[in-house]
């Protein structure tokens, strides 16, 4: 069978319990980023890798500045997923001799220039020829604090489900010009205590079952509720992925608050409750539509 | 200008300056791995990440076992150049939805037992379609302890040069199955005062000048002393690149008793003395050939 029929999910069900890990990690594989103990007492080290490939992820013809920009910026989003610091980023860039010097560099000024919009040090990488595609895979690393980190598998039965911003449609240019929600994520953990939270990559109707299995819960969402951007319709919002917006799990107690103050330290972005968290039935059955499926 | 008329080194040297550094990096682009400051007294956290990508470091026909294999061995060596402990890796794995899961599992295979050999924790990582070649991308994080890291700068006037192991012909098999010095690495710095290490992955006509550059320091080779593979000249010790063994520059006072106890300890491993470091002239002038370009 080849990855085509298979899927991503599939593939990664089959090697991920394989994968050697020792005493230190603490979560590995299958969150977003991974977790580790190092040898600090208040910190965990965070690492997270990922990538993006020619006509996979960005058209040929794409501005090299806004795809240097995104492949800095996706594991960033994993970052704020997980209430994480970046702080070191090593670049990998695959790319064919054919391609001109000044497309590099300008490449590498998007990759720049979204480092440093969150103090990221760019402390190496690798280049290498290829007959095919351009791909640049980018590593972070940086921590969180040991009673800050959130998980994908927190979610309790009644919590709320939140969302960051507006969903679908992010072809037309968001899923290169995206800004990772750190900022936000670290308010969050600051002042609020999230139960479980994931970044919206492949689509909420493939993200959203991911934290609620990870939780061992099933969910409820009000699709009349997704907040929606300009001309997305419902089903974009669920299956277009590429959002890079924050899906979190909160105690219903704390709504008020957190919406009231939300709108105070970011007016200009949305935050909004679309779903519960519940006992679980039988996900399989009530899970969405497939989101954006990687080997679809 | 294109990638192919420009060569690595002149894009690295373009884009290695602009690259955002902070305050807590010590080494950045430019040497084996990324040494940075973290939250411990007594260590440094190492980082560093490679890529092989097909028909560029493997063929297409090749074991997918051994492409895993060297797929992780390659950052393992650079952490042997710099004595570091490698702990945590994070894949990347670029892959056309026409290969078989079998040849992707058996990828994983040579990647966990290449891993396993150095006790290192598969963390997460990423898998991406493709419409081009397979490419693989590993990055790696550790430690070093402080007093005990070694850049490829600390060369002084007089040191010996040492390699480990023989060199040339790599492409007849070695490139794939290298096994990385990391064990040897970490027994020269705990009984000797290495003063500069690096690892042959380019060659020796293209890495003991950047050793000695980095060094500022000229070199002087006696061609004649230098350990060859079965079948390997003299051209292709220098130009092959791929051995992966060890070039170190340390003290002649340390000579005798470094070729004694070496060959108790690794009594299957050739350590040869191939020239020494000496006062710069002119290095241009005295480079030697040139090894192995990516962009060549």
């Amino acid at each position: 069978m080849n990855l085509r029929r298979a899927g991503e999910d599939r593939l990664l069900h089959e090697i991920i319990p394989s994968l050697p890990v020792g005493k230190m990690v603490i979560g590995a594989a299958g969150d977003d980023c991974a977790v580790v103990h190092f040898h600090g007492k208040k910190r965990l080290l965070l690492l997270k890798t990922d990538c993006v490939v020619e006509r996979i992820h960005f058209e040929t013809a794409a501005e090299p500045f806004w795809i240097g920009w995104k492949a800095m910026m996706r594991p960033l989003s994993d970052f704020a997923a997980m209430s994480g610091v970046p702080q070191f980023g090593l670049i990998t860039l695959i790319v064919p001799k054919t391609k001109s010097i000044g497309w590099v560099k300008k490449t590498y000024r998007g990759i720049n220039s979204a480092a440093k919009k969150f103090e990221v040090s760019i402390v190496g990488g690798e280049t290498s020829n290829t007959k095919g595609p351009v791909a640049i895979s980018i590593s972070v690393a940086g921590f969180a604090e040991k009673d800050r980190w959130i998980s994908r598998n927190g979610g309790r039965v009644g919590d709320d489900i939140f969302v960051t911003g507006r969903l679908g449609g992010s072809r037309r240019g968001k899923h290169l010009r995206f800004m990772p929600r750190i900022e936000e994520s670290r308010w969050l953990t600051k002042n609020f205590r999230v139960h479980a939270m994931i970044d919206l990559s492949d689509g909420l109707g493939t993200d959203l079952p991911r934290l609620a299995r990870a939780s061992r819960l099933d969910f409820e969402i009000d699709e009349s509720k997704l907040p929606l951007n300009r001309s997305a319709k419902i089903e974009n919002a669920i299956s277009d992925g590429e959002d890079y917006e924050l899906l979190f799990a909160i105690s219903p107690r704390d709504r008020n608050r957190l919406t009231k103050s939300w709108r105070t330290k970011f007016p200009k972005l949305a935050l909004t409750r679309i779903g519960t968290l519940h006992q679980t039935s039988n996900i399989r059955d009530r899970a969405l539509p497939l989101g954006y499926l990687h080997f679809k």
